[in-house]
């Protein structure tokens, strides 16, 4: 079975596939039906049923989906099992939110430093982790493998630190700011962007359409 | 003009229209071509006349669109002219970030509290405001027409409150949270779920995809 097969549309929805099976894993189910876990997600037996199908042969007539092959072969796909590493780039609120975000680990990934240039930050604790001055986050990088770099800063520091850390060959970002990062780095990086104002006035929107 | 008639993917594209707007507003640009935003928002210039043809006679041929009216316009249809009202339940390092965040003022949102039930916090300056406690919560929401409650806080405890603020009259959550919010109030709310995790999962699968 080749990943490549797997259409565009499946692969958006993996992510919420596998956080519904690590809930029933931690719940101690070990097989749910198609039906039972369309009702949990909010969609129909029949689009799980296709979705899944991708996958192999987990699902049978009449016994269901086994949750734990399943959330394994899933978080395999997803690149989970390769255990990507992050690092936090801003020590402001979301950079702190981030280093206790226990969803990291739950998901396999491993955070191994976060960055500021605020002196009075630099060497204060958060989570696990201390905080590191943004003027060693060369000779950090260039020790270790990193996969992502989260970026919690303000937009303007971004785009000035953004090149940097694409010449220090990290080629993944999670952006939390509006800074366009592709057309910073150009073309061979990947960008997960979380614009908070614009799921806010979605939110807006749809209080204002239901009136 | 009845904004019913605009379809649900052009709806999910003005929150993107909006900030692109309001970046070129504050660049001091007035016109602007179909081909000059499209580039900007990487995407094609007959989408942009396809989507903004939607919004009345903004755009002339050889002229372009006037960024000024075209962002009024699409902030009245996105709700940001009434001044949503916001609470952020929860102060942990999300909630402060939020309660720091710029984005709100900035869209016309009006955040008027924040709350957690940690005595610790209780007291302390969060932005402009001061950390409440969640046993003030009910008597502050009666006195005040809040739209939307931003939930930053665990899981379980996001859990046991939603009921009490749907109570309340609160029907729009922004929900930071893996809670199933619709689930918990009954059907007529407006909920926008912020997934960290699902979009972390978005970026390890691209990362693997890619190799």
């Amino acid at each position: 079975m080749s990943d490549k097969k797997i259409s565009q549309a499946v692969i958006n929805r993996l992510p919420r596939y596998y956080r519904y099976l690590s809930e029933l894993k931690s719940e101690g189910v070990e097989r749910i039906s198609s039906g039972d876990l369309s009702e949990k997600m909010h969609t129909t037996a029949s689009q799980i049923r296709q979705d899944l199908n991708n996958f192999g042969g987990f699902g049978q007539q009449g016994y269901g989906y086994q949750v734990d092959s399943l959330h394994e072969e899933i978080g395999r796909i997803l690149g989970l099992d390769r255990e990507p590493s992050v690092i936090i780039v801003g020590a402001g609120n979301l950079g702190l939110a981030l280093a206790h975000y226990p969803g990291f680990e739950k998901r396999g990934f491993r955070v191994e430093g976060i960055f500021d240039k605020d002196e009075n930050k630099i060497g204060k604790s958060a989570g696990d982790m201390t905080i590191s001055s943004m003027n060693d986050l060369a000779g950090f990088v260039k020790g270790r493998d990193i996969d992502i770099a989260a970026l919690t800063l303000p937009r303007n520091a971004a785009e000035e630190v953004v090149g940097d850390l694409y010449d220090l060959g990290i080629r993944a970002f999670w952006n939390f700011t509006s800074a366009d990062i592709r057309e910073l780095c150009g073309g061979d990086v990947v960008v997960e962007n979380v614009h908070l104002a614009e799921s806010l006035m979605r939110l807006s929107y749809a209080i204002t359409d239901g009136e």
